[in-house]
C-alpha cells in the first residue's frame, strides 16, 4: 500500500546549489531523497514546491514522495534528519492524499528578502542577508511597495531569458518591516517568476536609494520590461517561509 | 604620537578556538591583531576585554591598541574589515584615553544565552543556538531567575578549576524572553567567571525541565559546590553583546 508523504523542510541554502538534483553539485533534493533511502530502502521520486536557486534559504520548504514504508509518518522528522547533514532539517511529515502535488497543488507562497543596511558588513549574518551600505529611504520604499499588489503582468521582473506560458501573477500582500538596521520585505503571491521577489526587492531597494520614485512602479510594471526595473539582489538575503495549499497539510494552527 | 583605540568587533564564533591568541589555532584576536599590521605596519598589542570561548559569538566585543598610525579613526573600521576574514567585523573605532584599558577599565557585561526549544533541530540556526528537544516550563525559568540577581559568591556556577581571588560577582539583571520556540536568556552583570553565564543558563534550564525548583536556587549559590548547580550549556548559545565602561566610549545613545 503506497503512501504519499508530505515534508516541511528547513534549509541553510549556503552551501548548496539550490533544492534542485544536479549531478556533482550539492543540492538539498539529492540528499533527502538519499536520506529516504536510508530510512526505507527505496529510491523515490521527490516532488519540490519549487526549486530555489543557491543560496536562497527555506524555513518552510514543501515536497512530497510515494512510498511502501511502514514508518510512522510521525516517527520520519527524526528518522530523516539523523541521515542528513547538518543544513537540512525536517520540521514535519503529514500523509496526504494520492492526488496531492507539492509543486501543481500549491496556491500561494510567502516569501521573506532580509536586506541589512549599515556602513559596516554583518559578520554572524553574512550568509543571510543582503548587506548594503548606503542610506535608503524606508518611507519610499513603503509607498513604493503596495504598487506591486494585485493580479499583473509581472514580466519586467523576470530573469530575462525565462520562459513561461504567461508572466501575469497576483501579489496577494508586500509588508516591509524596519527594525532597526534591518528591512524585511515580505511578499505573498499565488505564484513567483524566475528570481521575481529579489528583483521586487531590487527595485524597491532602488526607491530606498532615490534612483526610482514609488510613482515609477506602475510603469515599469507595465512596461513588461526587465531592463526598467531594479537589480536581482543577492540570493543570500531570500527565504522561502510559508507554502499555501488550501487545507491544513501539516496540523499547524496557520492556513497552510 | 601614540594614540590609543578602541574597537567595537562582531564576530561569528563558530569557526574560531575563540578571542585569545594560540599558535596553530584560528582565533579573533591574532586575525584583528594581523589585520591592523595590514593597515599600519605596526605590530600591535591589543588588549580584549575578555577571552570568549571556542563557538561563543560576539555582538559588541570590545579591545583596545597603541598605535602611531595616522589612519582617521573613522576610516578604520572599513580598513581592518577588508584585511579581515567574513566572520569577523569591525562596527566602529574610537580614541580613547591612554588610561583606557579593555579587561581593566570594563565595569559591566551583559551577555544572551539563546535557547531553541523544538523536537526537531534547528538548521539556519544550528551554530547560533542551544538546541532542546525536551519540553522547558518557562514559567519555572522565570521564577528561578531573579535568584540570581545581586551580588553573591558565584563559586558554583565557575567551570572547576578555575582560579580566581574572589568569586563575588553582582549581577544586576537577568531578563527571560521567550518568542514561540526561542528562549532567551539576558544577564547583565559587573563581571563573570569562567563558564559563569554557560552554568547559570544549565541550571536555568535544570529549573525548565523540573529537575531542579526555583527555589533551589538559593542553596545552590549558598554551597559554593560547582555540582550543585546545572550543567555547562554549549558555547554556540552565547553571545556577548555589549561591555560598558561607564563612558560613551562609541558615541553611541547607549551608555557603554
Amino acid at each position: 500500500m503506497m503512501r504519499n508523504i508530505a515534508l516541511l523542510t528547513e534549509y541553510d541554502g549556503t552551501s548548496f546549489h539550490g533544492w534542485q538534483s544536479q549531478k556533482g553539485l550539492r543540492n538539498v533534493q539529492d540528499e533527502i531523497r538519499r536520506a529516504i533511502g536510508r530510512c526505507t530502502g527505496e529510491e523515490v521520486r521527490l516532488t519540490g514546491c519549487s526549486r530555489t536557486d543557491a543560496g536562497v534559504h527555506a524555513i518552510g520548504h514543501v515536497s512530497n514522495f510515494f512510498t511502501g514504508t511502514r514508518i510512522p509518518v510521525d516517527k520520519l522528522p527524526l528518522a530523516l534528519n539523523s541521515n542528513l547533514p547538518a543544513d537540512i532539517s525536517i520540521h514535519k511529515a503529514a500523509e496526504v492524499s494520492e492526488a496531492f502535488h507539492a509543486r501543481f497543488g500549491a496556491q500561494g507562497k510567502r516569501y521573506r528578502y532580509r536586506i541589512y543596511c549599515s556602513p559596516v558588513r554583518p559578520a554572524l549574518d553574512r550568509h543571510r542577508v543582503c548587506h548594503i551600505t548606503g542610506r535608503i529611504d524606508v518611507d519610499a520604499i513603503l509607498q513604493a511597495a503596495p504598487y506591486f499588489e494585485g493580479t499583473h503582468d509581472f514580466s519586467a521582473f523576470m530573469a530575462s531569458g525565462s520562459e513561461v506560458k504567461s508572466a501575469v501573477r497576483t501579489i496577494y500582500s508586500i509588508q516591509v518591516i524596519q527594525n532597526g538596521p534591518k528591512i524585511d520585505i515580505i511578499v505573498h503571491g499565488d505564484g513567483f517568476l524566475y528570481n521575481m521577489v529579489r528583483i521586487i526587492a531590487g527595485t524597491l531597494y532602488y526607491a530606498g536609494i532615490g534612483k526610482i520614485l514609488p510613482g515609477d512602479i506602475e510603469g515599469i510594471i507595465g512596461s513588461c520590461d526587465r531592463r526598467k526595473a531594479g537589480k536581482t539582489l543577492p540570493a543570500r538575503g531570500l527565504y522561502l517561509e510559508e507554502v499555501f495549499y488550501g487545507i491544513d497539510i501539516f496540523g499547524e494552527p496557520g492556513s497552510r
